[in-house]
């Protein structure tokens, strides 16, 4: 994100720069497809090449590798292409870490149109799509679970071990649970633990496979459902909500979170994964930034500031909450104790 | 854009971002439509008073204001929002400099979808679109004269002037004259010039208007047609040929600046305006990732480097060429001598 140079004069390079910003994302998106940061990440440096490995025109290869350098994805000494380090870590298909498949979902129809329309947003201060996004079963929610899980691998394990410094949880519940990375790894680090996994039929099938090939499937039980319908049960020790508040109204964060603290045992709490940006609402950027997708994507959903969660919360019948100090990949953890 | 951090953890923010970065594209795009920027102009500093000047939701101004100060084309204190300096000047309707239009071009629906098949261009070589962009009287290019004029007053003036350090010029040819401001300041800026318009018919009734506004309609002859079969006559002291190049491939170039350097007279100048890459075609920023555009939009276009437009220049017969020290808006200026 750009910092404007107020001693610099006045030119429409910022200004064109950001009407072409799309450029970055469609060249991204041919490098992940092409395999262009896989090819290089095998010793392929120049334009020929890549473009040999990866079957395209050398033309194509040189401009696309040219952009991606300046954008500091890239690096280049004469005519030799080299990775940078967030590449070879996220962007390489062989890396451990590879989350290409992410632009499967960040870039799906739906989202793309989403923002194509955001001056309707605007207009009506909510997703030009209107409530598609929530619909039952909307295999959407599919395509995410199975696109954003290599991203949220990292983030669940480190929150699951952050929780373990509150004490063990026995019986836990996993909301919107997706790819079932949160709760798994609930799961994973304490071998007594029960997981509860909640979300449409047709994601828990994700997370249920998920489950069983990190052995887990003996203590993870499926809940099917919207999540402000399903009989939870009660008696969790732990809920976790990862990247689901975002997505509704104040009103309704209340409702739910209500129903969280009736289905935790007294002392018990509800770990909540958010972008949770500063109360000026424009950092830090990434998360601040998120509220726009939301804005394009849903019919009333936002980035929350730590005291608008707050509020939800003791609203909620939450006793105390708490900022953990520990990121939780792009998302910070926000802790409510019953 | 932006620079890797080597001693920072590695975190999936970047790509996130990147794969995100048309956000920035809709947000400016919605905010040019909604007229954002000149309702701040006007004194409306919160997103209360921004959207009931711009008949939007509350909610949906306050994240797009929000999104634009993350990206500091806003600034925001407290509540209140103020324009950068760049978008007083450029993205204010009322300001004389306003160019809130180039939107309309730059997003043309052709050029996002030759951006959103760019794997396909990068394996072709070229791009998805075929030949579509320089087809004659394409009614995209009376579309760019209109929409681009108020980024290229500003550059046509200076070149026009930095071009009278060199002599004054009395017959001035103007390559793809599109919405005229080239020749235009050539013609004011010496009241004995005549200037020659080469371009579509379609596209030269738009120059025609434009010289006619601006007084200088008696010295102003149009030649419409291709470039490439045209007979523009010859005895030119002078050749205007802005942005026009980098849609083709070297060999064009060279056979068309030999039709240029037939058309002047002995020392006679072809002043050519280009983003002009470093050797290295990485910097500097703006101009190198100008080689996108032309991947993503034409068959064989390309920003081409100094070096590569001196062997043009000398194939086609110059005797001499420079680089002017002068920036042209986001261009250089090419000076080839007959």
């Amino acid at each position: 994100m750009v910092t404007a140079d107020s001693n610099k004069q006045a030119t429409p390079e910022r200004f064109v720069n950001a009407i072409n910003a799309h450029q970055l994302t469609e060249a991204m998106k041919a490098a992940v497809e092409l395999e262009v940061f896989t090819a290089i990440a095998e010793g392929n440096g120049t334009a020929a090449m890549i473009a040999t490995r990866c079957q395209c025109a050398e033309r194509g290869v040189r401009t696309l590798c040219d952009f991606l350098s300046i954008h500091a994805f890239l690096t280049k000494e004469g005519t030799e292409y080299a990775l940078a380090p967030d590449s070879a870590l996220f962007l390489n298909r062989h890396s451990p870490a590879y989350m290409g498949t992410a632009t499967e979902f960040l870039l799906a129809p739906h989202l793309r149109e989403g923002h194509a329309r955001l001056t309707e947003a605007v207009r009506r201060g909510g997703s030009a799509l209107g409530e598609t996004v929530l619909e039952p079963e909307n295999p959407y929610w599919v395509k995410f679970a199975q696109a954003m899980m290599p991203l949220m691998r990292m983030p669940a394990e480190v929150m699951a071990a952050e929780l373990r410094k509150g004490g063990e949880a026995h019986k836990v519940l996993d909301i919107a649970a997706s790819h079932g990375m949160f709760g798994i790894f609930a799961a994973k680090q304490n071998p007594a633990a029960h997981v509860y996994a909640a979300d449409w039929k047709n994601v828990l099938e994700v997370a249920g496979k998920n489950a069983e090939a990190m052995g887990v499937a003996d203590r993870y039980h499926l809940l099917p459902g919207s999540a402000f319908e399903t009989d939870f049960g009660s008696g969790y020790d732990l809920v976790l909500i990862p990247n689901f508040l975002h997505h509704f109204d104040l009103p309704t964060c209340t409702t739910f979170m209500r129903s969280m603290h009736a289905a935790l045992e007294p002392g018990g709490r509800a770990a909540i994964a958010e972008f949770v940006p500063n109360p000026d609402r424009v950092t830090p950027p990434t998360a601040a930034a998120f509220s726009m997708m939301m804005l394009a994507t849903t019919p009333a959903g936002d980035a929350y500031t730590f005291a608008e969660l707050e509020s939800i919360l003791k609203s909620a019948g939450f006793a105390r909450v708490e900022l953990a100090p520990t990121e939780i990949g792009l998302d910070r953890l926000v802790i409510a104790y019953r």
